[in-house]
């Protein structure tokens, strides 16, 4: 038996991932759920943002952002990183992340997490409450650690993060 | 120890939904895991079909299509309509899924996927290898089975599939 619900974007399962945009000297980190691939030669992902989240003049400014997967270790600097805003809190700081550099954009990587993909944005939507970001991706980095003897990543070596509203239920703003 | 990769979009866990799109007398089925939520007001999704794939004319001339999510149980049925094409194969008699009517789209849902989501096509996006549909989130029914004691879904009751490209090798090709 089905009930009918209020509309509402109830995928499943969805990753949690920490993005980091501005520079290595001036970063900014946001948690995001709502990411997705979304082709495949060239590679591109899109990210969504709800407006007026402060990261979202700086990855229009900057143009670029690194997407890094995290693990269940990363959990309580995740909740952190999505319940305060870098209007007035070092999130760096206050996480104790490290950042490295990237090899192609400004914007640093989390050290911490095992994958890391470099993004270059491409298109920006406007979708009323959220702007969609469309980016190419120009680097990814890997962990020997999740790499099978190919050199191609196996998932089930990384155990990620996966969102559920129930558990995060804070709306992140930032 | 990190290694740089080829670029590509490795994001992990994304969901593994079957796609309904045409009518109830004449669907398509496809098998999509480039999908995600990307507003909130109104509810939107973003879904990714690569060039060529026979349902890409359906969703562009019937501007409605169903996200139906499915369960381990029907993952025979998921590896057939991911490697099949509309073109030349009835997918819904060779998988014998029984699809019900929606409420307020043309496309009908998958009554075994405990939630169907029904979607209105409101952007088109080229990005180059696919093309990038936005869609409205018009409805949404779920199964009373997977809702928790105040009518909202717990994921945790719904046992969805995840997309893992080590596992689900084949490139769908509708």
């Amino acid at each position: 038996m089905k009930r009918l619900l209020e509309p509402n974007t109830v995928l499943y399962p969805v990753p949690l991932v920490i993005v980091v945009c501005g520079t290595l000297e001036k970063p900014n980190l946001l948690a995001v759920n709502r990411i997705a691939s979304v082709a495949a030669e060239p590679p591109q992902v899109a990210m969504s943002l709800r407006r007026g989240r402060y990261s979202m003049g700086l990855i229009q400014e900057g143009g670029e952002f690194t997407v890094n997967l995290p693990t269940p270790a990363l959990l309580s600097a995740i909740h952190l990183i999505g319940t305060t805003t870098g209007r007035d809190t070092d999130k760096v700081a206050r996480t104790g992340l490290a950042l490295s550099p990237a090899a192609k954009v400004k914007a640093p990587l989390v050290a911490a997490c095992p994958i890391n993909i470099e993004c270059r944005l491409t298109h920006t939507i406007d979708l009323r409450s959220h702007l969609l970001f469309i980016a190419e991706v120009v680097a990814v980095h890997a962990e020997e650690s999740v790499l099978n003897h190919k050199g191609e990543i196996d998932y089930r070596r990384c155990n990620p993060l996966v969102y559920e509203a129930a558990i995060v239920r804070e709306r992140p703003n930032d």
